[in-house]
């Protein structure tokens, strides 16, 4: 189906706009969070005015003609497109380049800034560029923001469950 | 957020079921297809029944109270899922085993044969195993079913573009 676009974004005020995009939803988001707005608003979420390379992943428009795998899952290009991003994820990652993925901006402003025609979605402004460091550990969880579930609370056997696991299920 | 779950079949009966409701939305799709229906069900789309490992990958219930990076994009957890399935893909892929991601049943119906919650939606059949050999190029492409667009039709530069392409523009 190959539903994926990519803008790379280059042109300086394009950015500032993309950026300007992510702040106004920043403070939306830590609104919409209530008590834990201060700590949310303390997180860096953004690279959008560092990062070497800036990407807009986007849905194409007219996906509706395309039935084959998708009758009764129709965001199954949502799910194309997430594999295609992740692939680039996995290669910069390989390349020594940090990449992150904001989802932190209003898809209607954004298609509107990139000139989008009707119908295509964006899904993702990506940073990609060199790094300091890599995080030891997940950000959020080095903030004490969320912690990593283990994978026996998300891999089940045979029928879902929340309490057992493959390693606990003996056939 | 970890909003995915995997469901491990090993359960032949369960197997058979999972193999009936793809059969049954294969139907419909071809029919759905119209004038292409012979050309459909010729290809072979499911491993569902002779695969070394089944599994169910699928969203979890209760994913509302995530707020963060989903206010305006709340599929962000088809992506989060997506990306998890494509690195088992790649992983697979690394150890020599194939894998197909079947979408093609009826999601509530497979929820209910899992026993899986109100709120939960499963999004993918994986089959995993060894494989004869790995196709040389995709196998709707091999079939004639579709082509490979190439990338220059994909990838624009600062705003989207039917015609350019960042390889022919020119800063």
């Amino acid at each position: 189906m190959q539903p994926w676009r990519f803008v790379r974004v280059t042109d300086l005020a394009l950015r500032r706009q993309i950026h300007d995009l992510v702040e106004d939803e920043r403070l939306r988001t830590a609104t919409a969070l209530g008590k834990r707005d201060d700590e949310f608003l303390s997180l860096k979420v953004q690279g959008v005015l560092d990062c070497g390379e800036l990407l807009v992943a986007a849905l194409c428009e007219a996906r509706e003609q395309y039935v084959f795998g998708r009758r009764t899952l129709p965001e199954m290009d949502l799910a194309s497109v997430s594999c295609a991003i992740q692939n680039l994820w996995l290669a910069a990652r390989a390349e020594g380049l940090g990449m992150g993925w904001v989802s932190i901006f209003d898809p209607v402003a954004l298609a509107r800034a990139l000139s989008m025609p009707e119908g295509s979605v964006p899904v993702a402004v990506l940073c990609i560029g060199h790094v300091e460091a890599f995080y030891p550990a997940p950000m959020l969880e080095l903030t004490g923001w969320a912690r990593v579930r283990p994978l026996d609370q998300l891999v089940f056997h045979n029928q879902w469950s929340t309490t057992k696991s493959v390693e606990g299920t003996h056939e």
